[in-house]
């Protein structure tokens, strides 16, 4: 994905460098995205010593045209196994809060933002990173409860931008591992994605709070053929993503406005889970809220 | 595992034929087990048309020996994908309902123990093969909640011997495949079982209900280094068997007689996990249970 305007001058390279993508974005000196670029370096690509290799390779055209440029970058390029670790900005964390303590990698002109840690109630630690950008780039005033969908989805409650709480599901990572590894996956064959299977298994999942037995019934109702191979997956996604907004919806006030963030297939079937909860929700694009984020903190630090 | 005793006349062979295993025994007239064999020919290893083939590769033998024995058989192989289809015995299912039921395989004197269904009150259905056999072999006078953990464990409800009703989990899969496929098991290394981190899952999942939030504490205790890479497999099996643990424990009266039925290593952790919900139960071997079984329903067949 590239659309270029060579002419402008780069005032800025942020870069959404998650655990399977890299989504690059540059920008000129009023925050608008003259380019953006995504490629699969993702860090389960990226040898231990191979990062800087890999930036240059990827993202080094970019800076070769605008050596004075500021690099900013987000996501699990922070991690222990990243780039450069970059510790855990701790709960509640405004926008400012994160430009303020952006982790500068040697060398000069690069930095990464931290992650964002929540100490739960319970005593047990939950972790964000590149969720914090995409959330800094909503800009909202107000209290919200913002989901953001994918492998570890996060739930988290924002008040005037600043991040007071957070806690993740497994949700994405499970029905991968089901699918791909599982006697229920075996029983699976491609097809549309079925908007009643997914139903049904939201069904299954408003009126049951024992997920691990309602997973077996993805094989039952198979065996009896009262769903299709072809609905597998719709009717456990149903089921999973069903479950987890029941677990997190006794947090969600019944005329709270809450913002889901991400792509736009899977913030549809979040969207449609909530509903049944009457929860209206809005939909933001992930992409988009990362390619804000990135600005609105490098603006922040002055980095622009 | 081999006990021979050629001069005993073969009076019945019995097999317990799984996914994974088959567990053979061969029985006096008294019903004694005068040998008892197991190798690794279970349902997955065996191609469509090699059943015959593979009976008589691993317990041709003993059907040469005693040309006259019945051949009695549980379990997966009487699954569609299995020998013959064995239909299912719906509940509430005795031991002379599944002998009033024998598959016959046709060549004769062989025969599959018939699975049992359970029409859940919410119209799904569930299934077992293979552990009715077990429950057969308990000969249980009264009323009794049984336990019998494995990949999909399995929650019944006994009356002198009938099987009422029963629910499965799918725990043991879920076990396996977040260890083999997910974040989580690449955190984790082999190490002798922890007692601690079994008991500090169990003790997450006695304050939670949300097991999609609860399997992320495995990555973020890592994390913080509050769990070992030795312990997450420990972790883990005590967040599962808890949560499944809390999800059945509404159908167990306080003072309800608790029978569980699987390996002396499973079965502990699941006696474990019933005491933090203050339900003693009584552990017995899946293996005997399963030979007792299928001599007793060979018994109520008239086939010995």
């Amino acid at each position: 994905m590239t659309n270029k305007q060579t002419m402008a001058m780069t005032a800025l390279i942020g870069l959404d460098w998650g655990t399977s993508n890299v989504r690059g974005f540059r920008y000129d000196d009023g925050g608008r995205v003259i380019e953006s670029r995504r490629c699969d370096a993702g860090l389960k690509h990226v040898a231990t010593d191979a990062w800087e290799a890999t930036f240059a390779a990827r993202f080094g055209d970019w800076t070769q045209e605008s050596p004075a440029a500021a690099v900013l970058m987000c996501g699990m390029v922070g991690s222990k196994q990243g780039w450069s670790e970059a510790p855990y900005v701790e709960c509640p964390a405004s926008c400012d809060a994160l430009a303020d303590h952006l982790h500068a990698i040697p060398g000069g002109l690069k930095w990464i933002v931290p992650g964002v840690s929540y100490l739960n109630p319970d005593g047990c630690p939950d972790v964000m990173r590149g969720e914090e950008t995409q959330l800094a780039g909503l800009e909202p005033v107000g209290s919200f409860v913002v989901c953001l969908p994918g492998t570890h989805t996060k739930w988290g409650q924002l008040v005037d931008g600043r991040i007071e709480s957070f806690q993740t599901t497994m949700t994405g990572e499970l029905f991968d591992v089901l699918m791909k590894h599982s006697l229920l996956g075996r029983m699976a064959e491609p097809g549309d994605f079925n908007e009643d299977a997914f139903s049904r298994g939201l069904d299954r999942a408003c009126g049951s709070s024992f997920l691990l037995h309602d997973l077996f019934s993805v094989r039952t109702l198979r065996l009896f053929d009262q769903i299709k191979s072809t609905s597998v997956a719709a009717y456990l996604s149903g089921l999973l993503v069903g479950h987890e907004v029941a677990g997190v919806i006794d947090t969600i006030a019944a005329d709270a406005a809450v913002i889901i963030v991400g792509t736009p297939e899977l913030s549809r079937r979040y969207r449609t889970a909530l509903m049944r909860w009457s929860r209206p929700s809005t939909v933001c694009n992930g992409e988009t809220a990362a390619e804000r984020g990135l600005w609105r903190i490098a603006s922040r630090a002055r980095l622009v």
